[in-house]
């Protein structure tokens, strides 16, 4: 049984918990998160063993010693100064894309290269929006080849839970000038690939949405390209016919599934926006729920760095506990 | 001095109405309104003559009678059905986007096809998300050859008077489908554009922002992008230097100018977003604000019509008329 130790009860922290709890070869033996409150309770009343608080450099390095490895889903940043107590305790870590990828030996997404990531102490799992790219742009480069790629990221503005973070009414750019860091951060992981993204961030809290332009150094057909993405773990398709065309009815599709927190681990794509404008060009639409859709990579992170199961094992492993579907959502 | 006859006073009847009683060589002869509500009551106070309400034919018969031209702002297909009175009484009219391009003689932007448009019967001015891509990608065109363009249109879901649309909390695909109508109406202008557009409602009321990559025929620099953009009437660059780096913040500006109802009627490039990926594809972003970029496109159409100036006179005097600005807001 791997001992998972968690620094940082946020947004990923907490599921991140609960996803390592139904695994059945890792379990959560502590928390540290830097105060109180309904979340946290919410947690301790579901079993979790909180360990420290208030950031308490004892307490984190207790749970460091006790923990076979570590999940830092810190805000972005404190990863990188925990890291020292990782680094004098001997101990792994996973972290998360809100820090630098040189935290990390490897910037990670479980279908692109978990072979990479096999035993190494520092992974980094890469953030929603690059998770969400890199599961489309992996099987395409692989495939067919990209030439170029470019996506328009339409981000929502805050999580459902935040109450601080805007705009209220407006467009942001976000920023003016591109690319978005988002291209850089895909490069991390899909090593020289030709990707430019621009980003807005606009009045929602549900999902982001990508729109993607494609172009492929190979001919392909749009059926070669579908079977190509629904092959793909964790890659799912949405179809408009059945009353998907925004991103509030795939949330509440999750509701409907009874997901917990109405969570969409997959990387969904509306099957009708696959369209070629001719052979070698390719655009989709991609909605990307940014709370929930690393969460499989922590739990494969959490094994490739251990050397507990091998790609197909763990990614089957965790989809299966996870509930995630595939080829179609319903 | 021209006899302009107004049949609709919503959004666009209103706004044109202002427009013309500021030109000089126009004036409103009358109105018609389907009913009367604070913003008739508002323009009658400003001296409007309203001929018919509730859309009485035979009021609206003595209006068209009355008037040199008609602009026709009724909602999306109405105009087409009050076409038949316009042509019983062989009177001229200027129709709106939400009508079919098959309703006039030619769809119209004043730059890029005055010409085409002078002396026609029937003008139908472009929507305005047409009216923006068309202000932008016409000189591209013209000076470098467009091989082929993309525009991922973000679109506000209701405009600040309206209080029965939606969504509130998604982003929704508009339609899931690509290409959106939007390329298909660029194309009743800009004949033979390779463009394709994509489209997504979003919760904003003041603008939409168009992302926009465009691969040119001949190569170019920034610097000759820019000055082609520069030298276009009615476009004009927002920097984030000086603060601007979202939609609010435009009409922020807007309101700052003391523009009537903080009206842009210029398309918005901003400045930072000019990047070229290579020597032939260049990015940018585009600022629009549905509620006012067609106005002068619409008193432009007039002057066109009725063979009353030609194309550099007219820009000139509905740009100096309305304030339009010349390369940067500020």
């Amino acid at each position: 049984m791997i001992k998972v130790g968690i620094i940082g009860y946020g947004t990923i922290g907490k599921r991140v918990a609960d996803a390592v709890n139904l695994q059945g070869d890792m379990k959560v033996v502590g928390v540290v998160k830097k105060s109180k409150d309904y979340s946290l309770e919410i947690g301790l009343k579901r079993g979790l063993n909180v360990v420290a608080l208030n950031e308490q450099r004892g307490g984190l390095e207790e749970l460091v010693k006790k923990a076979d490895i570590i999940v830092d889903a810190s805000p972005g940043g404190i990863g990188e100064k925990n890291k020292e107590i990782y680094l004098k305790n001997k101990k792994k870590a996973i972290f998360e894309g809100g820090e630098k990828a040189s935290v990390a030996e490897v910037s990670f997404t479980a279908s692109c290269n978990y072979g990479e990531a096999y035993g190494k102490n520092y992974i980094r799992v890469v953030s929603c929006n690059t998770t969400g790219l890199v599961r489309v742009l992996h099987p395409l480069n692989r495939d067919f080849g990209i030439r170029e790629a470019f996506a328009v990221v339409i981000r929502r503005a805050a999580d459902p839970k935040e109450t601080k973070r805007g705009p209220i009414n407006s467009i942001v750019l976000d920023p003016v000038t591109l690319p978005s860091h988002h291209s850089e951060d895909v490069k991390t992981v899909i090593k020289g690939l030709n990707i430019t993204t621009v980003a807005f961030k606009i009045p929602t809290t549900l999902m982001h949405v990508h729109s993607l332009r494609v172009s492929l150094e190979r001919e392909a057909s749009k059926e070669e390209i579908t079977e190509t993405l629904i092959k793909e773990p964790r890659v799912i398709f949405a179809s408009s016919e059945k009353g998907f065309n925004s991103t509030s009815q795939l949330i509440e599709a999750a509701r409907d599934l009874g997901r917990l927190r109405n969570d969409i681990y997959e990387t969904v794509i509306w099957k009708e926006s696959l369209t070629m404008l001719n052979k070698k060009t390719v655009y989709l639409t991609l909605g990307i729920h940014q709370e929930a859709i690393v969460i499989p990579e922590n739990i494969d992170a959490i094994r490739a760095s251990l050397k507990k199961a091998s790609k197909q094992e763990s990614i089957k492993r965790t989809n299966e506990s996870l509930g995630i579907l595939k080829e179609e959502i319903t």
